[in-house]
């Protein structure tokens, strides 16, 4: 898992340079469209997320993540007639994806695959078009180099659905992740406050809302922490009477945008009840509202979970091994997720 | 919280009496539209989730959750033409909410209200159609009888819009939670197998996916206990690795339907783990293959969810007393949430 948050750099350049000159393909394909459809499970999921905030924010149009059970389960058609399906697989070989793409374009979809197994995978090849990530093969079990380059195909995504950001910001990300994985910020101040804690509440809102369930998730899967995600204003409704002493919360938040004074807010809400709050990212406004805090991109807020879930994977890796547990392979889990068996 | 839970069968019954005179309103509005938009925030999200799965799975159209962000945050417009934006809150006045129908509104779609806050409350007046649910006062902070009877408002919702069910099941749903509310099965065993626990996996797919979330809710709300609601689906997909001796399951099935082997297999691997599984519903079957388990109704699917929440919430109540807490008034929560203040 080390060696491959190391990688991402190289990952997201190569992804990328492939991924930027199909902007065509994608804005031809959509333009058949008006809702876009994503399919995904897990950390692919949480990628899919990032596409669904990035897309109503900046591109104008409805977004929303399919229930896979639906087409899978249920066996229900459903009229997709100006949708355009994107699934999202990091191996393209989850059949509960693949079946699900096939099950939107039967009723009536367009279909994007995006994935990392390359364009002889079943899911590139059900789809009517491929955005094929080149993050190399991941072995260890938690995805990170797999993730951020799918993160990279969403904006690529975006910008083929005309997203009124600029281009030349998603080229900076290499760079910014390469600065995280050298200063990360205090991540010994975080493991300390977590490794004798049984839960965490992680909490992000509108584009790094992502990044707070990806973070959640990392530190379910490999810490064995009960890590609750949860938007920033969903937490309010109920679920902050968990926070406490024992139950910590991470913040996140990019450097700027309109969710990061709520951000602040909220890290200060925590920490005057007596609880800990660990930012990551937020710049020095939500540094100096949290106990301890990691860093953040130095990228503008539509490209920043790009780089603002790095910080959060080395502290995942580096709290595994606190903990004594391999963070390459957790128990229970392979790396390719069938979920019907 | 106790007394409200009891109210159920009542309210049930008064919200059906008022609101199945008004399908044909809702056919009418719908007959302009495709595809649907639910907002809401908390208890009336897991509303949300169970209209969402209806729908598609039995009126075969496209029905997504919205992010209340893009309107309240990021304060963009997407294109909801064609779209049916539906509001749920309970009290008719979170501002979060409001403001995200007249939004939905203004960007093209037509909007229905289901809220407890009556015909004068700002939701029902921003709505084209407004559905009253008919729960009376709530007091406590945690929702029961309003979160069942706005699943019976979600019901009338997917028969308006032509759901391939029968209305008849509708009304057997107050005397299946009666039944319930006088043998909700061994909550003692799940009590005594949670009071000491520091965390609870709460898993359920399809239908039954809004149950699991609810009394996920409800747990860390009322119990401060760190509850994580999952589909049975994305629960294979890492966070399975935290169920162990310390962090039991508690799996949530109807007594029939496609989901429930899947849920059966896995209370047999969460058992064949060594961890506890607690089932709710499912019937003899996941009963059998569990540590311990509720009662389920004695209704088909597709309306199970509106019994399958009360042995849930019944436990949630005894839990909280057995660890000391007061269920009616959690810390740090208001009956009414403002998300943004």
């Amino acid at each position: 898992m080390r060696s491959e948050i190391a990688e991402q750099p190289a990952a997201l350049r190569a992804t990328l340079d492939a991924l930027l000159p199909r902007i065509p393909e994608v804005t031809s394909l959509a333009g058949q469209t008006r809702h876009l459809l994503f399919i995904a499970r897990g950390t692919s999921d949480n990628a899919a997320i990032y596409g669904r905030y990035l897309i109503e924010s900046h591109a104008g149009r409805m977004a929303a993540l399919a229930a896979p059970s639906i087409a899978t389960t249920y066996r229900r058609r459903i009229d997709l007639d100006g949708v355009l399906a994107v699934a999202v697989s990091q191996s393209g070989r989850t059949e509960e994806i693949v079946e699900t793409l096939d099950w939107a374009r039967d009723c009536g979809a367009k279909t994007v695959a995006i994935t990392n197994g390359g364009e002889q995978s079943p899911l590139a090849q059900a789809a009517d078009l491929a955005l094929c990530t080149v993050a190399g093969e991941e072995k260890a079990v938690p995805a990170t180099k797999t993730y951020t380059t799918q993160l990279a195909a969403m904006a690529v995504l975006a910008l083929g659905l005309g997203a009124d950001v600029h281009k030349d910001d998603l080229r900076k990300a290499p760079d910014a992740v390469q600065k995280l994985i050298e200063d990360p910020g205090d991540i010994d101040a975080l493991v300390e406050g977590l490794a004798d804690k049984p839960g965490v509440v992680v909490s992000g809102r509108g584009l790094a809302f992502s990044t707070a369930l990806e973070l959640a998730l990392k530190l379910k899967e490999a810490c064995y922490l009960h890590a609750m995600g949860l938007s920033y204003a969903d937490l309010l409704h109920g679920p902050i009477a968990v926070v406490d002493a024992d139950t910590p919360a991470i913040l996140v938040a990019a450097g700027e945008g309109p969710t990061l004074p709520g951000t602040i807010a909220l890290a200060e809400r925590v920490t005057g009840a007596g609880a800990a709050a660990y930012g990551v990212g937020g710049g020095h406004a939500l540094a100096s509202a949290s106990t301890a805090s990691l860093n953040g991109p130095d990228l503008p807020e539509w490209v920043a979970p790009l780089g603002l879930i790095v910080p959060g994977q080395l502290l995942t890796e580096a709290l595994a091994r606190r903990l004594g547990y391999d963070p390459d392979a957790p128990r229970g889990l392979n790396k390719v997720t069938q979920t019907d068996e």
